[in-house]
Protein backbone atom coordinates (compact mmCIF):
# COMPACT_ATOMS: atom_id res chain seq x y z
CA UNK A 1 0.00 0.00 0.00
CA UNK A 2 1.39 3.59 -1.03
CA UNK A 3 0.45 7.01 -1.75
CA UNK A 4 1.33 8.86 -4.27
CA UNK A 5 4.06 11.60 -3.56
CA UNK A 6 1.38 13.74 -4.62
CA UNK A 7 0.08 13.69 -1.39
CA UNK A 8 3.00 15.40 0.29
CA UNK A 9 3.22 17.72 -2.22
CA UNK A 10 -0.52 18.78 -2.35
CA UNK A 11 -0.71 18.50 1.53
CA UNK A 12 2.50 21.51 1.92
CA UNK A 13 0.98 23.55 -1.33
CA UNK A 14 -2.28 23.68 0.65
CA UNK A 15 -0.49 25.09 3.65
CA UNK A 16 1.74 27.70 1.64
CA UNK A 17 -1.76 28.63 0.21
CA UNK A 18 -3.54 28.99 3.65
CA UNK A 19 -0.75 31.56 3.75
CA UNK A 20 -1.54 34.18 1.45
CA UNK A 21 -3.93 37.48 1.97
CA UNK A 22 -7.59 37.11 1.57
CA UNK A 23 -7.82 36.53 -2.46
CA UNK A 24 -4.37 36.59 -3.56
CA UNK A 25 -3.61 33.49 -5.44
CA UNK A 26 0.11 31.64 -6.30
CA UNK A 27 1.00 29.64 -9.32
CA UNK A 28 1.53 26.04 -9.53
CA UNK A 29 5.04 26.63 -10.82
CA UNK A 30 5.88 28.76 -8.17
CA UNK A 31 4.61 26.19 -6.03
CA UNK A 32 6.85 23.82 -7.42
CA UNK A 33 9.62 26.19 -7.03
CA UNK A 34 9.43 26.59 -3.41
CA UNK A 35 8.91 22.72 -2.88
CA UNK A 36 11.82 21.96 -4.99
CA UNK A 37 9.35 19.54 -7.23
CA UNK A 38 8.07 18.88 -10.64
CA UNK A 39 6.11 21.69 -11.96
CA UNK A 40 3.95 19.14 -14.41
CA UNK A 41 4.03 16.76 -11.38
CA UNK A 42 2.33 18.91 -9.25
CA UNK A 43 0.07 20.79 -11.99
CA UNK A 44 -1.77 17.76 -11.93
CA UNK A 45 -2.48 17.83 -8.37
CA UNK A 46 -3.65 21.68 -7.78
CA UNK A 47 -6.06 20.51 -10.55
CA UNK A 48 -7.09 17.39 -8.92
CA UNK A 49 -7.56 19.62 -5.25
CA UNK A 50 -9.19 22.21 -7.80
CA UNK A 51 -11.63 19.54 -9.40
CA UNK A 52 -12.68 18.67 -5.10
CA UNK A 53 -13.48 22.09 -4.86
CA UNK A 54 -10.67 22.61 -2.36
CA UNK A 55 -9.08 25.17 -4.38
CA UNK A 56 -9.98 27.96 -6.87
CA UNK A 57 -8.44 27.97 -9.94
CA UNK A 58 -8.54 31.99 -10.54
CA UNK A 59 -7.30 32.76 -14.86
CA UNK A 60 -5.09 35.26 -15.98
CA UNK A 61 -1.91 37.41 -15.78
CA UNK A 62 -3.01 37.60 -11.98
CA UNK A 63 -4.33 34.15 -11.52
CA UNK A 64 -3.14 30.97 -10.17
CA UNK A 65 -4.73 29.31 -6.78
CA UNK A 66 -5.99 30.12 -3.85
CA UNK A 67 -8.01 27.85 -1.08
CA UNK A 68 -11.55 27.81 -1.60
CA UNK A 69 -12.32 27.30 1.77
CA UNK A 70 -11.29 28.40 4.81
CA UNK A 71 -8.22 26.46 6.32
CA UNK A 72 -9.97 25.41 9.10
CA UNK A 73 -12.26 23.61 7.25
CA UNK A 74 -9.87 21.65 5.04
CA UNK A 75 -8.37 17.96 6.44
CA UNK A 76 -6.23 16.51 5.48
CA UNK A 77 -8.49 13.43 4.31
CA UNK A 78 -10.48 16.26 1.90
CA UNK A 79 -6.29 16.59 0.64
CA UNK A 80 -5.73 12.82 0.64
CA UNK A 81 -9.30 11.93 -1.44
CA UNK A 82 -8.73 14.72 -4.08
CA UNK A 83 -5.13 13.54 -4.81
CA UNK A 84 -5.49 9.49 -4.57
CA UNK A 85 -9.44 9.42 -5.56
CA UNK A 86 -12.28 8.41 -3.47
CA UNK A 87 -12.31 4.32 -3.56
CA UNK A 88 -10.74 2.56 -0.23
CA UNK A 89 -7.68 0.88 -0.57
CA UNK A 90 -9.06 -2.58 -0.13
CA UNK A 91 -10.84 -3.58 -2.97
CA UNK A 92 -12.94 -6.36 -2.95
CA UNK A 93 -13.30 -8.67 -6.06
CA UNK A 94 -15.99 -11.21 -4.55
CA UNK A 95 -13.26 -14.35 -4.67
CA UNK A 96 -15.76 -16.24 -2.88
CA UNK A 97 -17.75 -16.08 -5.32
CA UNK A 98 -15.52 -17.70 -8.01
CA UNK A 99 -13.88 -20.86 -8.38
CA UNK A 100 -15.72 -24.35 -9.51
CA UNK A 101 -18.91 -25.31 -7.20
CA UNK A 102 -19.89 -21.34 -6.26
CA UNK A 103 -22.47 -21.45 -3.72
CA UNK A 104 -25.87 -19.96 -4.45
CA UNK A 105 -25.87 -15.93 -5.14
CA UNK A 106 -28.52 -15.79 -1.69
CA UNK A 107 -24.82 -16.22 0.27
CA UNK A 108 -23.63 -13.00 -1.37
CA UNK A 109 -26.55 -10.86 -0.22
CA UNK A 110 -24.43 -9.69 3.14
CA UNK A 111 -20.95 -8.49 1.86
CA UNK A 112 -18.20 -10.88 2.59
CA UNK A 113 -16.85 -10.76 6.19
CA UNK A 114 -13.32 -9.82 5.27
CA UNK A 115 -14.20 -6.79 3.15
CA UNK A 116 -16.02 -5.73 6.16
CA UNK A 117 -12.71 -6.02 8.54
CA UNK A 118 -10.80 -3.87 5.89
CA UNK A 119 -13.31 -1.49 5.18
CA UNK A 120 -14.14 -0.95 8.81
CA UNK A 121 -10.00 -0.29 9.35
CA UNK A 122 -10.20 2.12 6.42
CA UNK A 123 -12.80 4.42 8.33
CA UNK A 124 -10.84 5.08 11.19
CA UNK A 125 -7.84 5.85 9.09
CA UNK A 126 -10.26 8.38 7.44
CA UNK A 127 -11.71 9.67 10.64
CA UNK A 128 -8.52 9.94 11.78
CA UNK A 129 -7.06 11.80 9.02
CA UNK A 130 -10.45 14.18 9.27
CA UNK A 131 -9.52 15.42 12.54
CA UNK A 132 -6.77 17.53 11.43
CA UNK A 133 -7.36 20.46 9.23
CA UNK A 134 -4.29 22.66 7.47
CA UNK A 135 -4.75 25.38 10.34
CA UNK A 136 -3.97 22.53 13.20
CA UNK A 137 -0.93 21.89 10.88
CA UNK A 138 0.02 25.62 10.67
CA UNK A 139 -0.48 25.71 14.23
CA UNK A 140 2.06 22.71 14.79
CA UNK A 141 4.50 24.20 12.34
CA UNK A 142 4.41 27.53 14.13
CA UNK A 143 4.75 26.17 17.55
CA UNK A 144 8.64 25.11 16.33
CA UNK A 145 9.31 27.93 14.61
CA UNK A 146 11.60 30.76 16.07
CA UNK A 147 10.84 32.82 13.47
CA UNK A 148 13.06 31.24 10.44
CA UNK A 149 10.43 29.26 9.13
CA UNK A 150 7.65 32.25 8.98
CA UNK A 151 10.85 34.49 8.02
CA UNK A 152 11.58 32.04 4.92
CA UNK A 153 8.20 31.88 3.89
CA UNK A 154 7.64 35.63 3.90
CA UNK A 155 10.37 35.80 1.70
CA UNK A 156 9.18 33.49 -1.07
CA UNK A 157 5.23 35.05 -0.85
CA UNK A 158 7.05 38.57 -1.37
CA UNK A 159 8.16 37.52 -4.78
CA UNK A 160 5.42 35.43 -5.72
CA UNK A 161 2.24 36.29 -4.16
CA UNK A 162 -0.24 37.75 -7.04
CA UNK A 163 -2.31 40.17 -4.87
CA UNK A 164 -5.61 40.85 -5.84
CA UNK A 165 -6.06 44.06 -7.80
CA UNK A 166 -8.39 46.22 -5.51
CA UNK B 1 -4.05 4.23 -2.23
CA UNK B 2 -4.44 0.93 -3.15
CA UNK B 3 -3.70 -2.47 -1.62
CA UNK B 4 -2.82 -5.00 -4.18
CA UNK B 5 -5.14 -8.00 -5.25
CA UNK B 6 -3.32 -10.11 -3.46
CA UNK B 7 -4.22 -9.34 -0.37
CA UNK B 8 -7.60 -10.52 -0.78
CA UNK B 9 -6.43 -13.64 -1.61
CA UNK B 10 -4.01 -13.91 0.89
CA UNK B 11 -6.81 -13.62 3.59
CA UNK B 12 -8.97 -16.15 2.20
CA UNK B 13 -6.17 -18.43 1.13
CA UNK B 14 -5.57 -18.24 5.35
CA UNK B 15 -8.87 -18.75 6.53
CA UNK B 16 -9.20 -21.91 4.06
CA UNK B 17 -5.85 -23.36 5.60
CA UNK B 18 -6.99 -22.61 8.89
CA UNK B 19 -10.12 -25.26 8.00
CA UNK B 20 -7.17 -27.99 7.84
CA UNK B 21 -6.41 -30.29 10.65
CA UNK B 22 -3.32 -30.90 12.07
CA UNK B 23 -0.28 -30.94 10.02
CA UNK B 24 -2.09 -31.08 6.48
CA UNK B 25 -1.43 -28.91 3.78
CA UNK B 26 -2.63 -27.35 0.64
CA UNK B 27 -0.94 -26.43 -2.30
CA UNK B 28 -1.27 -23.21 -4.15
CA UNK B 29 -2.54 -24.49 -7.15
CA UNK B 30 -5.24 -25.92 -4.58
CA UNK B 31 -6.11 -22.48 -3.07
CA UNK B 32 -5.84 -20.83 -6.42
CA UNK B 33 -8.25 -23.12 -8.12
CA UNK B 34 -10.30 -22.54 -4.98
CA UNK B 35 -10.75 -18.92 -5.74
CA UNK B 36 -11.02 -19.03 -8.93
CA UNK B 37 -7.42 -16.76 -9.30
CA UNK B 38 -4.00 -16.60 -11.38
CA UNK B 39 -1.74 -19.88 -10.04
CA UNK B 40 1.48 -18.10 -10.33
CA UNK B 41 0.12 -14.85 -9.03
CA UNK B 42 -1.30 -16.39 -5.47
CA UNK B 43 2.18 -18.42 -5.12
CA UNK B 44 3.57 -15.33 -5.04
CA UNK B 45 1.67 -14.30 -1.93
CA UNK B 46 2.21 -17.81 -0.37
CA UNK B 47 5.85 -17.11 -0.83
CA UNK B 48 5.67 -13.71 0.83
CA UNK B 49 3.13 -15.30 3.70
CA UNK B 50 5.77 -18.01 4.47
CA UNK B 51 8.94 -15.05 4.06
CA UNK B 52 6.61 -13.03 7.30
CA UNK B 53 6.54 -16.67 9.32
CA UNK B 54 2.76 -17.08 9.27
CA UNK B 55 2.49 -20.30 6.71
CA UNK B 56 4.92 -23.30 6.55
CA UNK B 57 6.09 -24.19 3.24
CA UNK B 58 6.06 -27.66 3.29
CA UNK B 59 8.25 -29.86 0.37
CA UNK B 60 7.88 -33.36 -1.23
CA UNK B 61 4.34 -35.15 -2.26
CA UNK B 62 2.52 -34.48 0.63
CA UNK B 63 4.11 -31.24 0.54
CA UNK B 64 2.16 -27.79 0.76
CA UNK B 65 1.40 -24.55 2.79
CA UNK B 66 -0.15 -24.57 6.58
CA UNK B 67 -0.28 -22.44 9.01
CA UNK B 68 2.92 -21.84 11.15
CA UNK B 69 1.34 -20.48 14.09
CA UNK B 70 -2.71 -20.58 15.62
CA UNK B 71 -5.33 -18.70 13.80
CA UNK B 72 -6.51 -16.88 16.87
CA UNK B 73 -2.23 -15.37 16.44
CA UNK B 74 -2.57 -14.27 13.56
CA UNK B 75 -4.34 -11.16 12.20
CA UNK B 76 -5.81 -9.18 9.20
CA UNK B 77 -2.52 -6.83 10.08
CA UNK B 78 0.09 -9.62 10.08
CA UNK B 79 -1.22 -10.61 6.14
CA UNK B 80 -1.16 -7.35 5.05
CA UNK B 81 2.25 -6.27 5.85
CA UNK B 82 3.50 -9.68 4.84
CA UNK B 83 1.89 -9.53 0.99
CA UNK B 84 2.25 -5.46 0.97
CA UNK B 85 5.27 -4.78 2.95
CA UNK B 86 5.85 -2.93 6.23
CA UNK B 87 6.61 0.07 5.42
CA UNK B 88 4.09 3.26 5.49
CA UNK B 89 1.50 4.15 2.83
CA UNK B 90 2.90 7.58 3.65
CA UNK B 91 6.35 8.43 2.84
CA UNK B 92 7.77 11.44 3.54
CA UNK B 93 10.24 12.82 1.40
CA UNK B 94 10.97 16.15 2.88
CA UNK B 95 10.16 18.33 0.40
CA UNK B 96 10.01 20.87 3.17
CA UNK B 97 13.59 20.74 2.89
CA UNK B 98 14.03 21.48 -0.86
CA UNK B 99 13.70 24.34 -2.95
CA UNK B 100 15.51 27.52 -3.11
CA UNK B 101 16.74 29.20 0.57
CA UNK B 102 15.89 26.40 2.08
CA UNK B 103 16.32 26.41 6.03
CA UNK B 104 18.97 25.48 8.02
CA UNK B 105 19.57 21.36 9.09
CA UNK B 106 18.14 22.16 12.99
CA UNK B 107 14.52 23.13 12.01
CA UNK B 108 14.62 19.39 10.25
CA UNK B 109 15.39 17.65 13.73
CA UNK B 110 12.29 17.08 14.33
CA UNK B 111 10.37 15.35 12.03
CA UNK B 112 7.73 16.99 9.41
CA UNK B 113 3.70 17.71 11.28
CA UNK B 114 2.66 17.05 7.73
CA UNK B 115 4.32 13.54 8.04
CA UNK B 116 3.46 12.80 11.74
CA UNK B 117 -0.50 13.40 11.27
CA UNK B 118 -0.32 11.11 8.22
CA UNK B 119 1.72 8.23 10.04
CA UNK B 120 -0.58 8.89 13.27
CA UNK B 121 -3.46 7.74 10.78
CA UNK B 122 -1.82 4.47 9.82
CA UNK B 123 -0.98 3.97 13.02
CA UNK B 124 -4.91 3.61 14.16
CA UNK B 125 -5.61 2.20 10.62
CA UNK B 126 -2.82 -0.66 11.83
CA UNK B 127 -4.45 -0.89 15.03
CA UNK B 128 -7.86 -1.82 13.62
CA UNK B 129 -6.39 -4.62 11.92
CA UNK B 130 -4.76 -6.25 14.39
CA UNK B 131 -7.51 -6.64 16.51
CA UNK B 132 -9.21 -9.37 13.70
CA UNK B 133 -7.72 -12.61 13.89
CA UNK B 134 -8.02 -15.56 11.68
CA UNK B 135 -10.54 -17.09 14.32
CA UNK B 136 -12.97 -13.89 14.27
CA UNK B 137 -12.78 -13.96 10.66
CA UNK B 138 -14.24 -18.39 10.50
CA UNK B 139 -16.42 -16.80 13.61
CA UNK B 140 -18.05 -14.14 11.40
CA UNK B 141 -18.41 -16.95 8.52
CA UNK B 142 -19.94 -19.56 10.76
CA UNK B 143 -22.87 -16.98 11.84
CA UNK B 144 -23.88 -16.88 8.31
CA UNK B 145 -23.98 -20.30 7.37
CA UNK B 146 -26.86 -22.67 7.51
CA UNK B 147 -24.23 -25.32 6.61
CA UNK B 148 -23.91 -24.88 2.51
CA UNK B 149 -20.50 -22.78 2.72
CA UNK B 150 -19.23 -25.34 5.39
CA UNK B 151 -20.28 -27.99 3.25
CA UNK B 152 -18.57 -26.54 -0.05
CA UNK B 153 -15.42 -26.00 1.72
CA UNK B 154 -15.62 -29.43 2.91
CA UNK B 155 -16.40 -30.93 -0.69
CA UNK B 156 -13.11 -28.83 -1.45
CA UNK B 157 -10.82 -30.13 1.33
CA UNK B 158 -11.47 -34.04 0.81
CA UNK B 159 -10.23 -33.79 -2.86
CA UNK B 160 -7.10 -31.48 -1.67
CA UNK B 161 -6.02 -31.54 1.37
CA UNK B 162 -2.59 -33.37 1.92
CA UNK B 163 -2.93 -35.32 4.83
CA UNK B 164 0.26 -35.81 7.00
CA UNK B 165 1.44 -39.26 7.18
CA UNK B 166 1.22 -40.95 10.44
Amino acid sequence: MKLGDGVEQAIHSMAMLACLEEGSTLSASALAEYHGVSPSYLLKHMQALSSADLVDTVPGPKGGYRLKRKPDDISLLDIVLAVEGPQPAFRCNEIRQRGPNPLPARYFDKPCGIAAKMLAAERVYRAELAKTSITDLMQDLQETDDGAIAARGCAFLDIHERKQVR
